[in-house]
């Protein structure tokens, strides 16, 4: 896949969130269960819930989704493999360890901005997945960590990043970004494009980035 | 009051959370909402679980709360007085910017380092308080907000900090420093103290701090 199929591949995917889930009904039904869990959290919601505003019946939701559990498992996962998916293709896009950065940056929070009610549920239900699930996500956020760590270490390496806490700053660079979906409104004065852009200078500082040497 | 007694002032708040509930049975019903919510969220939750918790029963919550609300909003509005006390500190604190916006940042770190469940009640239900109530506690949001702005303001008017979009910085530094509530964990490697001496070190990168002129 060239680099620009893979852009492209993003953004549709960017436009289109649910486009992986099949049929029709389930996808419905996942939207449903991500504003239920978003409005009411996922404790104070019900199957039937989620059923009612998917304008589905009870019956009709298990037929997809054996408990409300793997809705949640189902949206969980999702979203980060989106998340590591716009990590990775930083990490692999050409250019300075600076343009990466600022590509994983920009399109990390443009699709926090961008998808922020799926984002808070993805990141503040978590502890709301059983025990055999958890490690499947867990493994994601990993594997996201690891594709900013790898980007930093690269500019560290090359004398562009001056970094004395390599894990420190992989985990603050990665709040930064995930809590835009706390605070972002949409009908406030910035887009997803430009809290990205401004985003990325911000965290340029924090690895204290310099022309490569 | 001297500096002195202001920093012991903080410090006693730090340690004996609620000190300022009272009497006893209020306090305890407050604990037990707060561990409430942040299990199960704020509308999964009854008066009756919190009665419960407490080791008491729902007629006596009602003698000091007249709805789960109340205690939602007395939560949130202690939780942001304390935040903004310690951005107040800070900004009327002695030294240049750089010294302000260090201590600000520490401090406000390790309390929603030190406070995690709380702080993620106080941030995440923001939503659940009803109409009449949310604006004291978006007031009290855009004091602390205006604390950091004016720490932020000093530093580039004494040419202690370039900072090219000071709104936006703002916002980003108190993002950066709450998001602090969702990941840190007791058993993880880094003390509230150690994290906020370290994000204080991120944040004057970000502020693109220098020796004062």
């Amino acid at each position: 896949m060239s680099q620009d199929e893979r852009v492209e591949d993003l953004q549709v995917t960017d436009e289109m969130p649910w486009a992986e889930v099949n049929p029709d009904a389930a996808r419905r039904l996942l939207v449903a269960a991500v504003e239920a869990f978003a409005e009411r959290g996922y404790h104070a919601t019900t199957t039937r819930d989620i059923a009612s505003r998917a304008g589905m019946s009870p019956a009709a939701l298990y037929i997809h989704y054996k408990t409300k559990e793997e809705l949640l498992l189902r949206i969980s996962r999702i979203g980060h493999e989106k998340a590591l998916r716009i990590l990775r293709h930083a990490v692999e896009a050409e250019g300075t360890a600076a343009d990466r950065l600022t590509e994983a940056v920009r399109c990390f929070v443009r699709w926090h901005a961008g998808h922020h009610t799926t984002a808070r549920v993805v990141q503040y239900e978590l502890e709301s997945l059983g025990e055999d699930h958890r490690p499947v996500i867990m493994d994601l956020r990993r594997q996201s960590d690891a594709a900013v760590r790898e980007i930093i270490d690269d500019g560290v390496k090359a004398g562009e990043f001056d970094v004395p806490d390599e894990p420190g700053t992989t985990v603050a660079i990665l709040s930064l970004c995930i809590d835009v979906a706390r605070w972002f409104n949409p009908q406030g004065r910035r887009t997803p494009d430009e809290v990205g852009a401004f985003y990325a200078d911000l965290v340029l500082r924090m690895v204290g980035a310099r022309a490569p040497r």
